[in-house]
């Protein structure tokens, strides 16, 4: 039994999080906080956690918090995530950030995109970008990881495997992104209010969406050279998920089957990436509330171009592998649990 | 450890069996069958399943299934549920059906609103309603479980605590109530096509839905005299839960928070109920993909007529609470199990 | 040609007479005003009238607008009304007012439900309640109309017809009411961020919505004493549309057709109200966009209870009908146009 | 006036022109055809025309219906279009055929696709392809007008401009589209079934989807050599709208505001493509109901790949300049009325 803390509970994020937690058999829940909404019962905040959990939400110091718990989830804006794990790292605490603050690498690329320089460029260096797939053994013995974005969850898992081998051009490669509208946050807006983002579909931050450079950089690492994406963003009117179409040339002749069988020898025994055979396709609606990754490949060269465009197409609920639940795939690597306990329950379909 | 087959599960009834079975620790899910879709795997079906349940449909071969399992959830058709559940009780099995056929006590009434004889009135005698807010005790040892109408469901436990004490005039209740498009079942149609229900709210069967007589049964059982209700369902956009809002004239002067009292005593110690305090009211969001039915209460006199109305909302999820969990919570009650074993997980909010 | 102008032309009610008057053959748009967008270009505000109209926002100086235009349309929040009614009333204007602050004729009532005394009570007897199929011939020589909200039109539409005849029991009548969410306004709010409001259906204000006094007061008018109804507005996922369905309990034996045909003769005429043959229901989706009100009508007595109980069922646009399409029509009387010039587009469907 | 009449009008592309027709001041709509709904009134089919249109689907007899109109609506389905449309040129009849039928002018590419050979080879070359931005003079004389495909629309808008100069590679031009469910046509399907499409994101037939060849030959036209795109359609859940997401490489150093202006001249005086300013990308939801066409341009270079790639982003609404709105624009410009009589009502916002 591991004591967390989760920080920063009053957001989407945060509420999955307690969702999750409330299943998961080996941690004990010790405290929640919240700025604004300090002093309140957690199930008036998430009303779907009645009858489950009923902590209620202490402000954020870290002078009576630290001491509490062993492992602390920040769910907390990015800038401001930062002081609070150099904090509980101090303390010799275990962090893990699902903010922005420490996926980036370089101090320099944090600052060009957020704005602001980075308060503990030393600490970048113990932080793990926590993509299980691609940094399992890392996150174990980790003291801070940082939680990938959804978006980049979501393209990652469609590319990983193909680094691998001399396949692709790594030179162009297109992501254009389908995202549920719970991936803007809990805070209303005039884009997210209801009447203007039903029954409309509308692409933003085109080239400019601050989960670039953490494609970027993961998939430079891959490749080990700097690859560069073009990456589109898309609001749909759905509550949870992302779709993400990949497009990407190939640099010689292969098969659908081929790739599939490619993807599937890559994620043999991972617990939660399905790679779905020739002839099927994923859909977010599949996945919503799990922490499955789904994927379906197809090769297109129904033009005989002499090279073919693979489109490869990634389905992950926002909220759970985007966000809460690869969270706390990443504490169960941490602690030495098994990599999917507590998080095993299926997609809720329809 | 039971041994449980679900009979007919190519359904949304089925399928949310599975996924609930699939997280039940005590339970060994033998065989699964279906007409149509005899022969596919069951994650073709239901691609939320994918790397939990591997099982094959089987068809519909009592010879052959009836051995195999001790407990059976029938998830068919009504109308062929009945000599289903007649042969497997000849076996010595048990039953929890979750079509209509061992609902209504009355064969009579049955044949009314079914249009169809029924084929083992001497069953009926055996058989619960699987409601066990109200039936707790009997259901542990029946052997037929009829469970509920997703309906009957919402609007019963929105009634149950009244029936206690001279406080409302039961000669008038109307029950409006509106419903998520899963509760149409599996089947594509028009009305439920999507660019036809998205966008939409419509009454529908406006006094002649079949789940009237089973509302009328339960509330004139408790009332020790008929009732007869209005009941209009209406389709409403959204893939999971019911909101029932009822009316019912009081005949004393009452507030709202004794009304709240009233029900939480009544609802003490349940599992599933969550009565919510003054002030607060229920939403289907709250509780999509969980067993819970969230009750609030508002006593309007702000005519001051004389005799107040009393306003009753409920929210369940039509397929949870209002079938495949209630069916579980059934099976908990009748194995001796701890009522909310494999049932406790919270809603997806949002 | 009558110029008209629009103040407050921001939210969706202003958006909606914009994109109406635009179709409107014997109007000229001479203004618009907005207080919070003043200086911007309409069709930036609503990207639909891109190509249409590119009129910019001017901040409400009525010493500025007061002279250009004859009609005024106010789109402006309640107590905000007010004062610009009574000074463009000075100036000899017509005035259509969208806001509640003229639809109560008893100042008292509107200090209780708005907790603000009126400034000009003066004015509310020279103030015409504008629902047409009431008081259509009051509204052709009024300064003041006082268009209805959604709700009130929704619900009257439904029970006008029954007040001529000894037919129904006043006493007790139920309106349950379901709305888009377009009708909670423009601004963002928790309740309307899209995550919080899909796939969700709430219930809201139980007793207690202001547009509870506007039906009173006009059923009461037209039953000569006072009537008090009990009345749940409903929240559901969809943009726009008002389903209105209405109990109320029936003194005297009749069939579904005589309802049907006394509803028919009633409408006999009229542009916009259709009755549906019995055996029909109406639709929100079948209005939406257009001026339209569908009525359906079932008797329930599969009770006999010796009574039984009408039940109504209404669908308009609540933005149309329910506000900006009614207002047009408003003009269209002020101004001896034919009434349903310029809201001829049947809705959008689907 | 000229005499219309609509055959197949039972589906949403013919709903959708009788909507639109029914607001069209300079025709005559004289007779409606349906096979399988034959005998029923058109407005009980579509309940928004009630009040409206009265008339009454006849069965498709060409011995009756040829004569009775000069100008023939064909929205049956492809191939068996065809001979219906051979008969009434026969007849000296002009005909838009919103089927495939006539829009691919080489037979044997007609027969790779649709998997029949086409019957009337010899009418192709009489067909003008329907895209009045493309082709208005010759439609302006065509006999026979193939009205385009929706996703073929949308698509060509966002790239006819680019063609005239040597700006991009069309080499590699990627088209990721995502369109509203009334695509899918009025029958039911298990994949349009609401439960199963709600809450849903899910890209289907890559790279084989009948609209790519209808994309592929203009585009080929317009370059003078074979033209080859990747094309990845997908479902969201919204009734209406399709939003174009066009990926190109180009081959010079350009700015987003070269590249708006370059469209914007392209299409100056253009009554319904509206070219947005940098900085502002188009929504579904505001062309909703009309029959514009939103364009919104990104010159993506952030990676200073020495090549940026463009990102160009439509949206249309597939009902109306998709199909029925693109369909009477068409007949607009035979007529020799202005192109957009009729259609300029603004979309539904919200």
């Amino acid at each position: 039994m591991v004591k967390v803390a989760v920080l920063g509970a009053s957001g989407y994020t945060g509420g999955e999080l307690l969702r999750l937690l409330s299943l998961h058999p080996r941690i004990k829940l010790v405290a929640v906080s919240s700025g604004q909404s300090a002093g309140q019962r957690i199930d008036t905040l998430f009303p779907n956690l009645k009858g489950r959990l009923s902590l209620t939400l202490e402000p954020l110091d870290l002078n009576h918090l630290a001491d509490k718990a062993d492992l602390f989830f920040l769910a907390l804006p990015h800038t401001t995530a930062m002081p609070v794990a150099a904090r509980l790292i101090e303390k010799k605490k275990r962090v893990i950030d699902l903010s922005a603050d420490f996926r980036l690498k370089d101090p320099k690329t944090y600052e060009r995109w957020y704005k602001t320089p980075h308060l503990h460029p030393g600490l970048l260096a113990q932080a793990c970008y926590g993509l299980p797939e691609l940094h399992r053994n890392a996150i174990k013995s980790a003291r801070i990881v940082a939680n990938p974005g959804c978006y980049p969850t979501g393209a990652l898992l469609g590319l990983l495997p193909l680094f691998q081998k001399p396949l692709v051009d790594s030179g162009r490669i297109i992501i254009d992104a389908k995202s549920g509208i719970s991936g803007a946050g809990r805070s209303p807006s005039q884009a997210t209010h209801f009447p203007e983002a039903h029954e409309a579909i509308s692409a933003y931050s085109i080239g400019r969406h601050r989960h670039l450079p953490e494609i970027e950089q993961e998939l430079s690492l891959l490749a080990k050279k700097k690859v560069a994406v073009t990456f589109t963003p898309h609001l749909v009117p759905i509550n949870r998920g992302i779709l993400s179409t990949i497009y990407i040339k190939l640099t010689k002749k292969i098969e659908t089957e081929e790739v599939v069988k490619l993807f599937q020898d890559f994620y043999e025994g991972d617990p939660f990436v399905r790679v779905l055979p020739s002839g099927e396709l994923p859909n977010t609606r599949n996945v919503q509330g799990s922490n499955d990754g789904h994927i379906g490949l197809v090769v297109d060269d129904h033009a005989n171009r002499g090279s073919a465009t693979l489109v490869i197409v990634t389905a992950i609920d926002n909220l759970v592998k985007g966000a809460a639940g690869q969270a706390i795939q990443n504490m169960n690597l941490m602690m030495g649990y098994e990599e999917s306990l507590g998080l095993t329950a299926p997609g809720l379909f329809p």
